[in-house]
């Protein structure tokens, strides 16, 4: 299987399904493409003619394609069953979903005013009324996981809900807003997995770079 | 189980879910929130406390609560596996996450240019170019799949995907926008469905309004 992602310092969709590879040890070729070029999905499509010619785009073994980040996953999760990509308990699992889909559709005053630009420091910068209501959803998802499930990750061990709420982890590192303890201790253990690591490193030694999210006047 | 849903006329998410419910004759205790009421949310915490407070949401027999269209879907399909809310086949399956994953994370300009209102009757309005270009990717997905599976659904037999895009169908009634004929035989196929007919039939006995979904000057 390819995987087609974006530039790894800014493409927070990208990051989602490549941690899952990553983390669980799932054989896959990474393909990336610069974001925001002329070509960008004109690239993709050559690559994934069936898919709608954005990333991140999984390329099956038959050429067909699956994409958006939590199709990604659902079916990753399918494919592998040995691997416990959503917790193994079914009450678990259901709520992993709801936090995952409720990530998936939502929080875009987070998402546009603190976008995602790892190698980027931005302190205390937009922190508009509609980003910090985001971010305080985001920290009672949180408590009440790690407390219902006692950690150290959202439903114990790392799983796709982790998966799909690690790039807010990425903006919190840039952005600092202000944060509960627990969602620090959280957000230190998701940057230290491996596999976060790997990405991290991955972004920081990039040269391509989208300009007007390298700003934030 | 029951679920949490707003009124029918304007709750594009509620519809999905409901609409599998239905379909499929899964069992279902329906609890209608009025939408834009100073205690909608407040309502929908009472029922279900352990969610976002938005609808909709489904609460389980044990009382927790499944919450978002798309996760409240996927727990339906893995809770009764003798109904094919998914499609049987893999590659087609993982196709039908993918274009449900699109719809429940994407085309913003349609949603906000042409929202959910069944009883009104706005054509040719708020045709912006950004709700057209929705528009044409919409199309786009379901004569690839209507070509692809041989109809009369997106996938073969109506499916979560098709769920996933009634609320489409309800809107593209309401605004009319010029469609191909494979996309208004589509419509008129999704509109005729039974239990899409009794989503309908009921929106239009409904008497709460939301008065700023109602003009479109």
């Amino acid at each position: 299987m390819k995987l087609l992602i974006g530039d790894k310092n800014y493409s927070s969709w990208s990051m989602r399904p490549w941690l899952l590879f990553k983390h669980f040890g799932i054989p896959f070729e990474e393909v990336l493409i610069h974001l925001n070029q002329p070509d960008t999905n004109a690239r993709v499509l050559a690559l994934a003619p069936s898919g709608p010619g954005k990333i991140p785009c999984l390329v099956n073994d038959d050429g067909s394609a699956t994409w958006d980040s939590l199709a990604i996953a659902e079916t990753l999760a399918e494919r592998f069953p040995q691997h416990a990509l959503w917790p193994r308990n079914a009450a678990a699992r259901s709520r992993a979903r709801s936090v995952s889909a409720e990530m998936h559709s939502g929080f875009g005053e987070l998402r546009s005013n603190m976008w995602m630009n790892i190698r980027a420091s931005f302190p205390g910068k937009n922190a508009t009324p509609g980003a910090l209501a985001d971010i305080a959803r985001i920290e009672a998802i949180w408590r009440d996981c790690l407390d219902t499930y006692g950690g150290p990750f959202l439903f114990g061990e790392f799983s796709i809900a982790d998966a799909m709420y690690a790039p807010v982890v990425m903006r919190f590192n840039t952005w600092q807003p202000a944060l509960s303890e627990v969602s620090q201790a959280y957000v230190r253990r998701v940057t230290e997995l491996p596999a976060v690591k790997a990405w991290i490193d991955d972004s920081l030694s990039e040269t391509h770079t989208v300009p007007y999210q390298d700003d934030c006047p």
